[in-house]
């Protein structure tokens, strides 16, 4: 029997309801490549939900996609990103923003965040035209450590982008999770007006596939279609896009799944730190890096698939745990269980 | 009412015993990134309907994706592609191809194909370092014209392919189509013996999205999935593409599919030869372009949706209708009443 | 010994004036990357020869250079170029304007020249986000036939890019040969008046190498030099290109070279003409297609290097002569004595 | 009057012996794009030079040239280089090869040099197909900062590459500078034999323009001019480079300027020191950082230009003095007077 899996947020299929739309609109004949009636009536709910009429909304398949379109469409060919050096698009898009022929330019910080000050420094740093010049600052909400920005902080991002005449970008591959996290003090149309482009995640929160690219300036909407046939974006079947985020913004099924994950994260994370363990990161969205001894870490692993994340010191490691929408308490149960039952037994 | 589309064969969802596999394997627990169990068995699938144990197959999400990732993954940045001058990749991709860096060598056909002279022309007149340099030939079959290549068409493009080191590259965006055409004396693998590279098209055959590339050729397989990841072109749930290919490729259904979409359009190509028009290209596939008086394209525009392709004299243009799994014969016959009841009425 | 060649203008070195600003200057301390004094010196020399102040100079080393850089400032990654089948872009270049990502579009033209309706036949072809969207108009003026552009050609290239939101480029690496034609009914200043952008010739007009790029609308001029370094281009000691064009552009020099070459290549043609001899293209500049029996043109490859340019029917082939700054007339008259020798012997 | 400048190694023009072959040579009629006689005699020079018949030499004009057809030659799209923080082409080459597709990881020292260490520890982070695939090692020597590589350095380099399927390129834009430095025991063909491909810089060394690439593996020499080709870099008149090599490389005259500018460094070097100051970098070839007092600084840069590199603590910062094979003794005695003479009167 395979071993229950902590180790992402995608290793199921779609949510229920969204498969139900899919099969009940199936066979409709539409309009292909994204003007599909599904489609227009997912941007319709995503701009409501957003609360700009003005934005532009575009669905693509991945994250990565996402990322490499959107920051092909900002920049030009000297213009370089700002991102963390966790950010996805630094380490774990294989060259996919340089194939399109632009700078990461990273910095590092400790929890995944990227501060105003930051950019500040890196701005400071690119003085001429023997260096790149950057132009848009990339974030990821909530980060690939699990951290989630305040209003605070993306408005102090928004005051700096402004006055550096940067473009603010957000990666929302796990936007639920961050906007229902106790830590988040951000409804979407207060995030959705701090940022100039964002998208929203669907594959990581209950879709099959799919992230929702928002387009909040109307100077960076022009003919965006076109980056998007040309990174090979553009689903024929479009329908399959929007079918899904019409599922996920009826009914607030898309907070709805992510507060799950969310609650079953801290779950762990609550039963974890009673065990006396801390963490890499502050563990307050679906992504929770506890750090734990090795042999505690290998007798988990006997038992769930995760990933050991990083070395700490001679005998503890951080781990990282992902729960989804569609974690069952019991196996976040069962797993605490074993991890009391291993500190118990004395190690 | 919506007006009845022959414009593509994209136009609905899935077949449903596509969907039936992924409903009945949605909440599974797979590995991400097309590792996970149906993408194994769906490669199991197709290597055996190929008939090349030593293949790999690897599932992306739409033509476009396919067709930018094989030629970034075969071409060095000073090589290029020779295709048909109404070759997808030349017109209709957004200049994909050409942003991962490379040039397209058009050549004029009359009938979408490519053949072996014409690809020696071409390499004849690229000699040195201040031209680019030929070095994959891009194919269509079935083509952008609905013809399709035979046994000895391919043979030969092989043998000069062979002779002039180049790599042949079959897009099969349309290839059940191709193969059940009556136009056709090749099987799954006598093809796949002939080509280097080639896809096998899900999107236009009954799938939501998928093309499955295969690679023959083991000098032109290492890494394949890094350019995947580069391009954006790896889902995360991976097992969406495989569940696909797995009922594609059960019970014969790919085939299946094809038949009917070209049995439907033989049908409205016969019905339309009997009132007397002719074709711009032979209509031996699921695409056909008869050529009409033009009084009858704009009555039988009020009553269908297609595409108007070129004008071919004074009063008359070719017009491109689409069939697909999905036609059902009784929409063939309405049409074919309708131009019909047009030429008896004395137009 | 070697055989006199007649197959381009780059044979020799630089013109003598413009090794001695060249040796003058030498040992003078100077800014480096194109701050320095002689560069800024060939700028105000420049914006003064072509009337516009407000214009941009910016030297490079090469025309693939000048070309790659130029094209990849003025487009966004789905944008195109529209040229001659004969541009040195589409054909001469090793793919160097894909390598930056973007295609070129390319219309038949029976003497190397684009015309306006040319140019909207292209526009009208692209449609939608499924092709690339034409934005700049690339020229050669010479042609790559060495035909130059009237007056009332430019204005009408000039009116059609206004009206279909066109950047018009011209790529002058022979713009000195164009602008002393006979043909050719413009000064600089009214050329300049009626491009976007376009560059002024050194290397093929007596330079050791050097184009000066000339940017006449403000909001193509923003950020060029890091689109210069980017691309290899910004020379470290980039008063090597502005001593040289300090120097052609004093005492009229450029135009001088330039009507010495045309002025040998007339005498040449003229030559060729009273032997009755007819021409691929008008010969109106430095660069002539004489057609002529294949007998004498192997007579005449003993005698002298030049390029067969291609077949014209069984027994002829165009061959292109070019004259540059440095050919002798004894060489031109030689070379016509031959043919009229191997005439009179009755070939 | 000017202030004299120690703020690069190029700011003056050619060395007299340089000029005097393009003078000597310059009426010649030569074959173009570096098929001429003078870079073929140039060619046989640098391989005698570097003692390997089997290696390729191609003249290009720029050390970012050099570095980006380099790269882009040896990388494919989803590989990335290996480089110092402080490397060429992380920092000063505004995302020239990024341009060309490729990451470049980058890692600390503090000295500018790579260590195999770091090497293995890129190559260890980097372990699937989300991530790219380090392909090339980019060193300087020397370096950035100055600083030079041993034969031990290098031997461990090129261990570590073999080991792990690496290519080693080495940037020689100071090249001479390098080997000449008391701190390196290399000589030419002992270096040559250590690296992969590496190029001899002629901008920095004397030359008007040109860097000599040396391709020593037989795997890396293919198709090499397309390369140069595709990116602007191939010189019509390409005997302007092979003339200045061959200059260089008659009657050691590349290693005499280099031992010039080394010498007065160190004579700077040594004076600096002697009035107490220390250095950010081992001061050993032609670029020296010494650690002054900001207000010793002022003094300086009322009578000299050179640049201020980076604060080093509240009251000192440390600047960059070069030298070249220009740089007259008397003027560094000056400047060790002005800095003594504000020593003595109590700063």
């Amino acid at each position: 029997m395979p071993k229950y899996r902590f180790n992402n947020d995608y290793s199921e299929g779609a949510h229920p309801r969204i498969l139900e739309v899919m099969t009940q609109t199936n066979l409709n004949q539409e309009e292909g490549y994204g003007n599909d009636s599904l489609s227009q009536q997912a941007e319709r709910l995503l701009k409501a939900a957003i609360g700009n009429p003005g934005a532009t909304v575009h669905f693509v398949s991945s994250g990565t996609q996402a990322n490499l379109i959107v920051l092909a469409s900002l920049l030009k060919p000297y213009e370089s990103a700002i991102a963390a050096v966790t950010g996805h698009i630094f380490v774990h898009e294989a060259g996919a923003i340089e194939a399109t022929g632009h700078k990461v330019n990273v910095v590092n910080t400790p929890d995944g965040k990227l501060t105003a000050d930051l950019v500040r420094q890196v701005v400071a740093q690119h003085t001429d035209e023997h260096m790149v010049k950057p132009r848009a600052v990339y974030i990821s909400n909530s980060t690939e450590l699990g951290t989630v920005y305040t209003r605070a902080d993306l408005e102090s991002l928004a005051r700096v982008c402004r006055e550096k005449n940067l473009v603010l970008f957000l990666d929302g591959a796990r936007l639920g999770a961050a906007l229902t996290s106790a830590a988040s003090d951000l409804t979407l149309p207060e995030l959705a007006k701090l940022v100039d482009v964002f998208y929203i995640g669907g594959t990581k929160n209950g879709a099959l596939l799919g992230e929702a690219i928002v387009i909040n300036q109307p100077a960076l909407q022009t003919d965006f279609r076109y980056h998007i046939k040309q990174r090979g974006g553009l689903l024929a079947k479009g329908s399959l896009l929007g079918a899904q985020f019409v599922a996920l913004f009826s009914d607030d099924l898309y907070f709805e799944l992510a507060r799950h994950a969310n609650a079953t994260a801290q779950t762990l994370a609550g039963g974890l730190k009673a065990l006396g363990h801390s963490f890499l990161a502050d563990p307050v969205s679906n992504l929770i890096f506890p750090i734990l001894p090795n042999a505690l870490i290998r007798f988990l692993e006997d038992r769930y698939d995760f990933h050991v994340w990083c070395p700490m010191d001679e005998g503890r490691s951080a781990i990282r745990l992902v729960t989804s929408w569609a974690t069952p308490a019991d196996k976040v149960n069962e797993f605490l269980d074993a991890a009391k039952t291993w500190s118990e037994r004395g190690s």
